[in-house]
């Protein structure tokens, strides 16, 4: 057996593929719908994944496969390994967003539910998943408004200093300049919120009828 | 502004989940069927993307929501990261299992198209997607085939020392023990092959009907 060199990394020569995937015109002719992304962003007790789920049953129940991805189920998995430093922190948006991209391109709603503080994060689940299957939505409450909800304690143990880098409270939220949708979980029901990205999703190709 | 010290890694007080995931079994219910993982393994050559997209079309075809996540896909996205250190092999196999398993969870049927050549590789993949739903695809041909084949030229250039460490060349092959379903692609055609698939998600209650 001869054994030459191995080839540079980069390289990666044993990487191939023999056969094309669908293409994505015949995929969504098939489903009769666009896979995407909503990637919801906001602060803790904004209401996110209130929303999120609510919407994710609606969609369900009109037969529109939706999916959502969440802290919780992220953290304890695919992410197990990250932590919360930058760098963690920074990996930890990117393979969510890749994920996100996979639920998109397979034909999923996907509805990503993460704080995602910083607009840099949030332009990078942008190119990863790519612009025309990617829309932010800005899940909106104040910060007195999301304090007062607390629904797991987390602002009193920030304000007291308990745990550290929270966001709204010693880490900073950067709210979207131009959200492809905003709800604003102060004066607007979960009802109405789904409503609301029902329209936005069947504007966008995503969901039919 | 109270700076208290930053808790272990372990405990994660930032983690936490306002509202439950949409239950299994209510998911299940509105599909109308359960989400599963097809873990096809082979060796190169062997017909694994065939066969994969093969039975993808037919099940788009027949309305079911299914996606094949395939080496190229995670090597060049989720997995750019990692290299082929035995390491990193085994963080590729987990992170890939873990993205199955939240596919499997949306009622996706996953087809997972990757030589993964060891037992403990897939073994652990098992653990990840859940014995319940994790079907291991043994798509099989001779070493002799493959490599008459040799769809790429891979073979040759592992026979040429121009690459190392290929599966079935210098590096392990474990075929399964006791795979779900067997598919012999040296006698099996695409169609055959993915009629044998058919039969079994339905006996399995990935498909309906």
């Amino acid at each position: 057996m001869p054994s030459g060199t191995l080839p540079p990394m980069n390289h990666r020569p044993n990487i191939f593929n023999q056969v094309k995937p669908i293409p994505r015109a015949e995929r969504e002719r098939k489903l009769g719908a666009r896979g995407g992304v909503l990637w919801f962003t906001g602060l803790s007790g904004s209401g996110k994944s209130t929303v999120a789920r609510a919407l994710e049953h609606r969609l369900l129940d009109l037969g529109r496969m939706a999916y959502v991805l969440d802290g919780d189920e992220i953290r304890n998995g695919l992410n197990r390994d990250l932590g919360f430093t930058q760098g963690d922190r920074e990996e930890n948006i990117r393979r969510i967003a890749e994920v996100a991209r996979l639920f998109a391109e397979s034909g999923v709603v996907c509805i990503t539910s993460f704080i995602s503080p910083l607009r840099r994060h949030r332009d990078t689940a942008r190119g990863i998943v790519g612009t025309d299957r990617f829309a932010e939505i800005f899940i909106d409450a104040d910060l007195a408004t999301c304090e007062a909800r607390d629904p797991k304690g987390l602002y009193k143990k920030a304000r007291a200093g308990e745990i550290t880098q929270f966001t709204g409270i010693d880490s900073t939220y950067e709210p979207p300049e131009h959200p492809a949708v905003r709800i604003d979980t102060g004066t607007t029901a979960p009802d109405q919120a789904t409503d609301l990205l029902l329209t936005y999703l069947r504007a966008n190709g995503m969901l039919a009828g």
